[in-house]
């Protein structure tokens, strides 16, 4: 393996062992700050934490592409005691490569392999089918230089029908069961990284354009957002602590 | 559980043994397709198959939707004798679901957590990262009912970036090692899911309006495709047998 540290590779990078977060404090990076709050509340999991201001482009600098050549945060970087680096690209795999590396007892995954599936199925579904949608609707609703009425429209339409399904999951509303409380698991489901996966971007329906009366459809997802929103860590993670204004000694910029 | 059948599910569907695979054969229906006829190669694994015309929207119809209620092909519904039908949604985590119960000996997966995390990786950056934008070109570019040429241009360069990570990957060029085979594994990597779950987006890169001269600055991406399309069951999974108008008898329609 060629090497993933440059002479640019900011010291509180290169120097850190165990484990180590880049990150800033948007959706998929609330994902991974989330997850590791709960694994401290749990098993004690210790970690360090960079910050990166994405306005700065500091995700694009080659020193960063070594690690994630997708230009992207967040990044987890597993480092044990003698062993080199590990690298770790995309939100979802990283929630993956946390709970099988740092919860043995399956507090935020599942031991059995259809329950597992089902928190496969939920993740990616969210990650692969939801969030692109949400995200083009924050693009061409919020930050676009043009005014595209037909894609604002496409992408709220596609976002509401993404969360209907979730909708539908939760209320299991077609199947005529029972009400859900968590997407994936047994009975009514079981708090998970499938649920830690969506949560920041649903919460944050607001801000991507979309009203209180259309929220209005989705009783079971908001009372959702509640239920996560309840957890000390999930607050501990969407919170001040990973706020570059706050915080910003934790702020990676090369010199 | 509530039922996953209604009285409108087709017999082929509710009658189904085993395991049974519901597909159309566009990019996300090869990659099931593709990995099936390779396990079948290794380990003559044995299904079903039913065809969906996605022109009739038979995907959205409420039986199907009990199944998958993103509305969404392909699925598959694994039946072992005895127990409940349990159904697969998003063509990722039906990779994933089919390598954890049919490949014991890691053809197409990896035993160790590295290599198992390096998969996650490229399989969801693919599917969560690449897809959505490739897709999202076929739109603006091929299916619109209005032109616009800002949501176009920017697809198109979200793609060829995408592309590009491909190929940074695949040449490592970013990081100064030897050239990769493959995405995921030791070494020059191993054929895995992971290019399982891109090739069939990829492959069709004329055909999402990419050009032979944007394409060309991928040489590493294009010998991928040229390795990966000359395995035979990858032939067989892209090929005539999951054409709907070859074989109408699989074809699944509402009565």
């Amino acid at each position: 393996m060629a090497d993933l540290f440059t002479e640019a590779t900011p010291s509180r990078v290169k120097d850190t062992k165990d484990l180590h977060l880049i990150t800033c404090s948007t959706p998929n990076g609330k994902k991974v700050q989330i997850l590791l709050e709960e694994l401290k509340e749990v098993y004690g999991l210790d970690w360090t934490t960079s910050l990166i201001d994405l306005e700065t482009n500091e995700q694009k600098q080659p020193w960063f592409l070594r690690l994630n050549p997708n230009g992207k945060i967040p990044i987890i970087i597993d480092r044990p005691s003698g062993e080199d680096p590990f690298p770790v690209m995309e939100s979802s795999a990283e929630l993956l490569y946390l709970v099988e590396k740092f919860d043995p007892d399956h507090h935020f995954h599942f031991a059995t392999a259809t329950h597992r599936s089902q928190l496969y199925q939920w993740l990616i579904f969210w990650h692969a089918s939801g969030q692109p949608h949400q995200a083009g609707l924050n693009h061409f609703g919020r930050f676009a230089p043009v005014q595209v009425p037909y894609a604002v429209q496409r992408f709220k339409a596609e976002t509401l029908r993404i969360y209907n399904v979730l909708e539908l999951r939760l209320s299991d509303g077609l199947a005529g069961g029972d009400a859900r409380e968590y997407l994936a698991g047994a009975g009514r489901g079981t708090y998970s990284i499938a649920d830690i996966n969506a949560y920041p971007w649903v919460r944050a329906w607001s801000t991507s354009t979309i009203t209180e009366e259309e929220m209005g459809q989705f009783p079971h997802l908001k009372k959702w957002i509640q239920r996560i929103e309840a957890r000390p860590a999930v607050l501990r993670g969407i919170g001040d602590q990973y706020d570059e204004e706050v915080h910003p000694e934790l702020l990676l910029t090369t010199t």
